[in-house]
Order: C-alpha cells, then structure tokens, then sequence
C-alpha cells in the first residue's frame, strides 16, 4: 500500500494517521497548542523549512484543522487559529507528553510540570471509560463493527497484556 | 532544525516525536496493538515496503519499544513483543482510535465500535486527571519547569479555548 492511500482505509487510525502521520505536522500542532499561530513564530518554534511549513499549513487548513484568519490587510497576513478538528486534538498531545516525559526523559524527569488549576495537583493524565470512569485498556476493550463499518471489514484482535 | 536533532530538544513532545513521528512507525504499533508480532504479518498488515520494515523494526527495538524473541531456531525467526515503554502508548492509539472515528469518518460513523468489557459500555475515552478525576484541558493546566528542566528552559504558554 502506498502511503496516500492509508486515508482510504477503513481504519480510523490509518485515517488519523493520513494527516497526523508526518512529524513536522505534530511538531506544528504542539506549537498551535503552546499558542502559536502566525507563521514566522511557527517557523521559529519548529526548525521547519518555510516550504515545508507552507505545504503543511495548507494541508492543515484544506483538513479543517486551522482556519486561516486574515490578521493585517496591507501588506495580507494571516494566521492559523485550531477549529474544533484541531482543538479536538489537545487530549493527544497531552497523552503524548506524559509518556515522553516518562519514556523519554534520559533518567532527569520531566523539562516541564503541568499542575491540574482546578485540583492544584500535577497532572498525570488518564484515560478513562467516559461511562463509568474506570482507565481504558485495550485488553478490555471488544472490538464490533461500527456504523461505518465495510461488509467484509476485519475485526481486529486487542491481545496486548500489561 | 533538522528532523535528526529533535530529539535532543529539551521538550516530551518533540522526543516522543522523534521516535514516534514517522508514519509507518505509528502503523506498525497500531498492528502491534492488534496483536501482530511476526515481520510478515506487519508487511501484510500495513502495506509497508520490507526494506522500510526492517529499519523501523531495529529502531523501535533499539528504542526499548519491542523486545526481539528467537521464536523458531531451524531457520532462525523472531518475533516483536511490546515492552513496557511500547504498551504504554496503548492510551495514545485509544485517544487517536477516537479522534478518527469523530473526525474523520467521512459522515459514515466509526468503522469499528469498542465496548468496554467491565461496563459494558461503548467506549468514549476522556482523558482524566488521576489526582481528582476531571477531564484535562490544556487550559487549565499550568506550566512549571520540572525536574529535568534545563536552566534557560522556555515555558510554554497554553492558550487553547474550547
């Protein structure tokens, strides 16, 4: 399978994945998280290429992740504010900061602590049921054919154990 | 910045990143997660080239993500088991899983529903604090350097609103 055909594929990770699964797109996003949204500070922030970061932006917006907001009228600049698509995107990069911080720390800790202000504690993230609030694990997770679902559509096995 | 230095950046996003943002690496732990372990079965089951397989195999096992296990001895077969450091991204693709099925199921639903075995619930994950349960949002999380900060860290500003 070519890579431009893993959107087609009837996987919502392999979707995700379609937009999501290129590093300088994530490494735009966290900075869109951190409050960027003009493009010189998006190119400071990240050490992208300016083409590169021009081709992704226009691919974030074509996605309805940015919307593109005129900002200054002479000369045009513009900036990228998340949508709902994009801000959807906060509880990832919140996951992936906890298991960078973690996984990745080379033994000194975490560089940044993030301290819950409704709670005062620090935030170690969970993912849990929205229904009955216990952490999700794949081993407790049973896969069915949803809505959107192919007839011949593959079931996948969830046999991680921890 | 080139790609190969982001890892040394002092930021869990962009370490995470540097072993995770690569496409074909986060389509190998999906497969992973399903419970692929054999280097055939992850060709058949993402399409990848077996050149770019065999090179994200040896770096996710080099990264402490998969375990490399003799399974067969006349000829020689491994097979690639999580470690820890890998089945604790199971919360990251359950997150994604989500994200996909919301936005990206081109109208038609998710192709796959989960159901929480322990409640018997369809699976909707939120990602909680675990100090007092509530769902995080990157605005009400504050910033700190932590313990693994360097002296002229830069302290990110979350300013996403919902």
């Amino acid at each position: 399978m070519k890579w431009k055909d893993i959107g087609k594929a009837n996987c919502s990770i392999a979707r995700a994945l379609s937009v999501l699964g290129d590093r300088w797109t994530l490494l735009i996003l966290r900075n869109a998280f951190y409050g960027t949204t003009r493009f010189d500070e998006f190119l400071a922030g990240t050490g992208i290429s300016r083409q590169l970061l021009t081709q992704r932006l226009a691919r974030l917006t074509a996605e309805g992740i940015f919307e593109k907001v005129l900002y200054q009228e002479q000369p045009p600049r513009y900036e990228y504010v998340l949508l709902p698509k994009g801000k959807a995107l906060a509880p990832l990069f919140i996951v992936m900061v906890a298991w960078g911080d973690k996984w990745m720390d080379e033994g000194k800790g975490a560089p940044i602590t993030y301290v819950h202000s409704s709670c005062g504690h620090v935030v170690t993230p969970v993912v849990t049921c929205s229904a009955c609030g216990e952490p999700l694990h794949p081993d407790d997770m049973q896969a069915h054919p949803g809505p959107g679902a192919q007839p011949n559509q593959a079931r996948p096995k969830a046999r991680v154990t921890s």
